[in-house]
């Protein structure tokens, strides 16, 4: 840290703040090019997300180290402490939606096949399209200490999961159907499933707002889509 | 924090490891009864894992206000300071052990199918084995501050990769096979990649005991089994 000891307590957290602001804006990108590259089989974008990886982990490395020496060189509390260790939990949901969209880049290699109907590439797109706006969202509602809008998003939770109980059922036909079909189904299946991993990350975020704003936990359960049976378990 | 205010930094972090060892013994439970649900269709079993999830929450939160106010408190420096942030990351890692658990309890009540091959069965077994002794050895490395056990873990990553791949080829030869075998080996892959993401969160906790330890981040790529295409991706 080669910041000279005299900076405020804001400018600190100003710090900290843009570093969230780069890892939100980082995580975006990830997750519509990992979503790209896995639908046009683009390896080349699918290699770039990888790297972004690294980026992302290094800047949470570099967040949580100013968190916590901020926490120990100015010992704030109450809104101050809880605007840190929120920062810390949002740099760990942003760093795990971009390992989310290196997973998902991984898969694309595999994906090059010629049964690509466009009902499930579709699928695919809107769920990516639903995350990245919640994220975009939640992303906002953090910068504007905007509570309505954090809780929106956490509301909206359960949308996600519905698109990919649908997709599930859908990807479940065409695999009794053929049993060629199966392995590009299984690597739908899963990135689908990551997708809506990051939904869930987003929605973590809208906690972490909460808790900033509020000081307590939200309370209630978060609401949760009527998954299917295959899609079971949020992270599963 | 019902603490007298004079307990010592010692004091306070050997309040802090008891809450980490409590969190590991709760994981390495809710690994075998998850496991064992899922194997015997227990429901009951299942249930009593996804209770348990809200121990390991609240544990964690537990953790983490008691880890702030230590920094905040005594602003620790150095090994002092690693210890404590190390304690942060190992209670967020078995917390998503945890999760995995939960996740998997989730599938139990679908998995009562009469197609269940031994040889699957023993593949999931094993892997959930070889994840808890993972685990047991690198919260043991992280009780006695022992580097060299800790590595041997990490390095062992790989192993369970390849059970996972191994039981993937498996599972799609199944699916091959008959349609009716799809759902139960889709719920299978699903249970089996969580398993495997608990075992990354073990080679995560190494890591964090080798941080604690030196003070730097193991420098080299951790290592990966020859992961199937289809597994492609930890934690994918």
């Amino acid at each position: 840290m080669g910041e000279h000891t005299v900076s405020s307590f804001d400018e600190d957290l100003d710090h900290i703040d843009r570093l969230i602001r780069d890892m939100g804006d980082l995580a975006g990108s990830m997750v519509s090019s990992s979503t790209m590259a896995l639908l046009a089989s683009d390896n080349v974008a699918a290699q770039r997300v990888i790297s972004d990886d690294t980026i992302m982990d290094a800047k949470q490395r570099e967040l949580d180290d100013r968190a916590i020496t901020l926490i120990a060189k100015r010992q704030p509390m109450a809104q101050d402490l809880r605007s840190v260790v929120g920062a810390i939990r949002m740099a760990a949901d942003l760093e795990r939606i971009g390992d989310l969209a290196k997973n998902i880049d991984k898969r694309v290699a595999e994906l090059n096949s010629e049964f690509r109907p466009q009902k499930l590439i579709r699928g695919v797109e809107h769920m990516a399209a639903l995350v990245l706006s919640q994220l975009k969202q939640v992303l906002d509602s953090y910068a504007g200490r905007n509570l309505p809008s954090a809780l929106d998003v956490w509301k909206r939770d359960k949308e996600v999961d519905a698109m990919c109980t649908s997709l599930f059922r859908e990807l479940l036909t065409y695999m009794m159907e053929d049993p060629r079909n199966i392995t590009f189904c299984i690597h739908l299946m899963f990135s689908a499933k990551n997708i809506e991993r990051m939904g869930d990350h987003a929605t973590n975020i809208a906690e972490t707002v909460h808790y900033m704003i509020e000081g307590r936990p939200i309370m209630d359960e978060r609401p949760k889509g009527d998954t299917t049976r295959l899609a079971a378990g949020a992270g599963g």
